[in-house]
C-alpha cells in the first residue's frame, strides 16, 4: 500500500467518491466528511452561497427552525477559538485546521412559545444537508460533529433556553492527508461503507425487501 | 392575475424558483414542495437513484438510522392506499395524485439496543434532503409531510418499537395546478418566503448578526 503522502490529490478525490450501485448527481457522490482540511480560507462569496442554500430547505409549517453561529479564523478568530474549545479533544485534533466552524442551533417550539416542534432537529438536518451539498458544488468539504459540549456552547454563545445546539460544522478545502496523525490517516483512507438497500428500503411491511431496488 | 390554467409549464417552473440573493446550485433553487402532482408514474431507474442518494448521506457514527417503506400506485397499490390512509385528510386531498409515497422511519438507538441516538431525526433529515435533491435533478418533485397518523402507520406497516415513523414523502412529476381545488391553487401560487439572513446567521454570540452575509 502506498503511503498517504504518495497519493496525488486527484487519486484521493477519486478514492473518496461514494461507491454507488446506481448513478447519482456528482455533487452528492463527491460529498465526504474529510478529516484533512487545508488552512486555505473560504471566500466570503462562497460562505454566502452556503447559507443561501440552507435557507431554502423545506421545513414543517415553513418554521425554518435553524440558526447558525458562524465563526471563521480570519474574520472572527476569538469566536472561532471559543467554538473550537467546545469540541471533544479528538475532534479538535483535526477540526482546528478547518478555517470555518459553524454551530447549528434548533428552535424547539413553533412561533414564539408555541407548541413543541417535533421536527426541529429533522429540519435542521434538511438545511444542513443543503449547505453541505452547495459546499461540495463549490469544491469545499464539510464535516458535521455531534461530539461537542452542548452546555458549554450554550453558555459561551448565550444560546437561549428556547433553542438547542445541534452540531458543529467544519468547513474548508481539502488538505494533505500526510499532515494528519497516523491514526487519523487510517480513518481518512478507510473505505466508505453504507448498508445495502435490502436493509433499509422496504415494501408493504417492515423488513420486507422490495424487488424494485436490488442490492 | 392570470388563472392557473393559463400559466404555461415553463412559466410555473420559473415562478417556483427560490428567490435567492446569492447564487446557489440550480437543483437547490428548483426544489419546491409542490401540491400539484401529475398522475405520470416514476420510472424505477429514477427511484433507485433516489434511495442511492439517501444512502450516501452522512450520519452520527455512520449509524445510517434511516429506513424507508416504499409504496407506489403501479407496483404496490394496496400498500400505497394503506399509507395514503394514514395522511391527514387535507394532505390526502393532493398527495393522492403523487404516484409514489414513502414512509421515512428513524432508528432510535445506536447498534442493537445501544444508547439513544440523539441525532436519529436529524440524520433522517440529512438522508431525505439528499433524496429530495437527487429527485429535483431528475425533474421530479418531493413534498415532505409531518401531517399523518404515526400510530396508525406503525400498526399498518408493523414498525417495531425500536423505530419511529418520521414523515411521509410524496414523489412525482409536476402536474396541473388548474386541477387543484381553489384553496390549494392559491397555496401553490403564493410567493415562497424565507427569513432574512440577519435572523438566523449570527456571529460571536446569539442574535448578533454577521456583516459577512448582508440581507
Amino acid at each position: 500500500m502506498k503511503r498517504a503522502n504518495q497519493h496525488s490529490k486527484d487519486e484521493l478525490e477519486i478514492r473518496k467518491l461514494a461507491d454507488t450501485k446506481y448513478p447519482i448527481e456528482e455533487i452528492l457522490r463527491r460529498r465526504c466528511s474529510t478529516l484533512a482540511f487545508a488552512d486555505r480560507p473560504v471566500e466570503v462569496e462562497k460562505l454566502r452561497r452556503l447559507f443561501e442554500a440552507a435557507r431554502w430547505a423545506p421545513s414543517s409549517y415553513n418554521e425554518q427552525p435553524w440558526s447558525f453561529l458562524l465563526t471563521s479564523k480570519g474574520e472572527n478568530h476569538e469566536g472561532y477559538e471559543r467554538l473550537l474549545s467546545c469540541l471533544l479533544p479528538q475532534n479538535q485534533l483535526w477540526a482546528r485546521h478547518a478555517p470555518v466552524l459553524v454551530l447549528a442551533v434548533a428552535k424547539q417550539h413553533f412561533g414564539s412559545g408555541g407548541t413543541s416542534n417535533h421536527y426541529a432537529f429533522h429540519d435542521v438536518g434538511l438545511a444542513v444537508e443543503n449547505l453541505t451539498i452547495e459546499a461540495t458544488a463549490l469544491h469545499l468539504f464539510v464535516h458535521l460533529m455531534g461530539g461537542f459540549n452542548t452546555a458549554e456552547s450554550r453558555k459561551l454563545f448565550e444560546i437561549p433556553e428556547s433553542h438547542e445546539p445541534v452540531s458543529v460544522i467544519a468547513i474548508g478545502y481539502f488538505g494533505n492527508i500526510a499532515d494528519l496523525p497516523a491514526e487519523l490517516q487510517q480513518r481518512e483512507l478507510a473505505p466508505r461503507k453504507r448498508r445495502p438497500f435490502s436493509e433499509f428500503v422496504f415494501s408493504g411491511r417492515w423488513g420486507h425487501k422490495t424487488n424494485l431496488i436490488p442490492d
